[in-house]
């Protein structure tokens, strides 16, 4: 199965290398980018996406900063970066990951004592971050994998794939080490609209694995979870209060089919998206842009005269969800984040 | 509000005239058709859609059948026009509405003695057929517009408008109603994909009636739900079994999110949607070409090695249903179609 990275440090070339995601399934392009100002419009544009992805983009960011600030005294110096820091995690206000990769670079620079200190510990978490966030993947992975039957399918929403991660993925971790372990597992991939996140790159990644996957619309789920089609859900995560799970705007509605049909549905995420001292209603719902909606390609497909709502995430209370997959385990219900991160993490 | 009809037979061009529904909000153009291939391939292609049209459409079938059967003995002829029936019949199989308005002239025709008397026979009764379908929109607005509060938002799916019918329509006609009669509505309708009637069709047509719409993704409807904005959905329907309501992908999904949510979930539809002595198992459920899925303008967002399925139609159980308004009266729980129907009408 393909490991390939999603995004990565290209020490040779100075930049961060990344995979262009709005451009798949039709083109694979390679951005090298070398600036705050691109890492900001990359986030915004979804050209990266995905909560565990957007941590390492964070961590880069403010790795990049410590290039990109200009000269002067190392006071001056520390102040930029925290400003291009903000900057960066500004982007994009529901994923928790975003300000996790950023803050925990940040706090490792509280040690630096010039410049070059700063970017050497920098660049240091920032890879030491994109590493681990793989092996938490595959730790997910075998954790969720052994939950599923020997012989299913699975629907999933968006992509919570290798593009969504350093690289394996959270739901489509899940799915890959199942079939490594050599279970029988069939993929349904909702198309995820409006940008389409299913149809594009989850199908693009599982077909290139050689994993069968059959894309609907989102609004056949019920439909196929009545006929007997699916076995269980899975679905990343793009931030896990106390109380509920936010990730891609569908995911609440598959929740409480699931339930309907008493499928299982399972949120598979490391656990830098948690956020247990948070309420749900503490939580931003970023809100994107009318053109995601109405237009595809060059054609409006919705009047002037209509309005238009684009919530990019949803919540899905807790007690519709079966279990959470992390790395270190499996949260069954009744869910306490709480007590699961501090058992099983020394914050 | 808006009246002008969806289909009409011009009798001074000799010709069936409709609104290219493709097209639509971008281009508003008037097709004329004479000829069962052309009709056929509108059917089809979904130029002319929605159940009750179809039942006008597959009428006009029939005239037009009886002006363009080739010269010959009238058994001849009565054959040619049986046949090009059944050519029109097939071009879709689960919306019971276009084989009930072929049937209806097909048996007017058999007190036909001449090809000219088949000809005014056949005009007579598909002119009656689309006259009586406007007249039962009303009907099942006035019945479906008392049931809804003076103040709501009401979420509907697909386009169940005027463009479905004659004119005025059945969901929408309900909504319609409602706002003449002087309530305060507001809709939400979702975009309906793949092919977007919704966002393309409903909001054209309520916009125009200065109706405040507006669009969501499907996927989006029970996020909305959950929050408090949606007081009702209303749905058009394809096919009424005794035990199951077909209508168009995703209203199964609008119907179980709303039972989650306590939210009732009201199908507007004429008798002639009703099919009571079959059983949902009996059903075919139409399912759609790759492309409508893969494709939208010229870019293709699915990779060639995934599959896709997609099926046209999906099938609600009964007992999610809380009321079918139709033009004779509402039926509520438990819904019997077969008593209904035969209680109010002479059939």
């Amino acid at each position: 199965m393909d490991t390939s990275p999603t995004l990565w440090w290209d020490s040779g070339k100075d930049c961060l290398c990344y995979i262009e995601q709005t451009l798949l399934p039709g083109e694979y392009r390679i951005i090298e980018c070398r600036s705050i100002d691109r890492l900001a419009t990359a986030i915004r544009r979804l050209e990266i996406r995905g909560a565990p992805a957007l941590g390492v983009a964070g961590a880069y960011g403010v790795a990049i900063a410590t290039l990109t600030a200009p000269e002067g005294p190392f006071s001056g110096f520390t102040e930029r970066v925290k400003q291009d820091a903000e900057r960066i995690r500004s982007t994009r206000p529901t994923a928790i990951n975003l300000g996790w990769g950023i803050d925990r670079v940040l706090a490792s620079l509280e040690e630096a004592r010039s410049r070059e200190d700063a970017q050497s510990i920098a660049f240091r978490e920032a890879g030491a971050i994109a590493r681990e966030d793989t092996a938490c993947c595959h730790a997910i992975g075998r954790n969720g994998g052994a939950l599923l039957p020997d012989r299913c399918t699975v629907l999933t929403h968006c992509n919570a794939g290798a593009l969504a991660c350093s690289s394996w993925g959270t739901a489509l971790g899940v799915i890959r080490s199942a079939a490594e372990a050599g279970k029988d597992v069939k993929v349904i991939a909702c198309e995820t609209r409006p940008l389409l996140q299913g149809a594009r790159l989850t199908a693009w990644e599982l077909a290139r694995d050689g994993i069968d996957v059959t894309v609907i619309t989102d609004s056949m789920a019920a439909h196929f979870m009545r006929s007997g089609a699916i076995d269980a859900v899975v679905v990343g995560a793009d931030r896990i209060t106390h109380d509920a799970v936010f990730n891609k705007i569908g995911t609440y509605m598959h929740a409480v089919c699931a339930r309907h049909h008493r499928i299982p549905f399972y949120v598979a995420a490391p656990l830098s998206t948690f956020d247990p001292e948070k309420s749900e209603h503490n939580v931003e719902i970023e809100e994107r842009g009318r053109d995601e909606v109405t237009t595809m390609g060059t054609r409006v497909y919705i009047p002037d005269g209509a309005k238009v709502k684009n919530p990019a995430f949803d919540a899905t209370p807790m007690d519709l969800v079966t279990a959470i997959i992390t790395e270190t385990g499996v949260l069954r219900q009744p869910i306490n984040t709480r007590s699961h991160l501090s058992r099983t993490t020394s914050h």
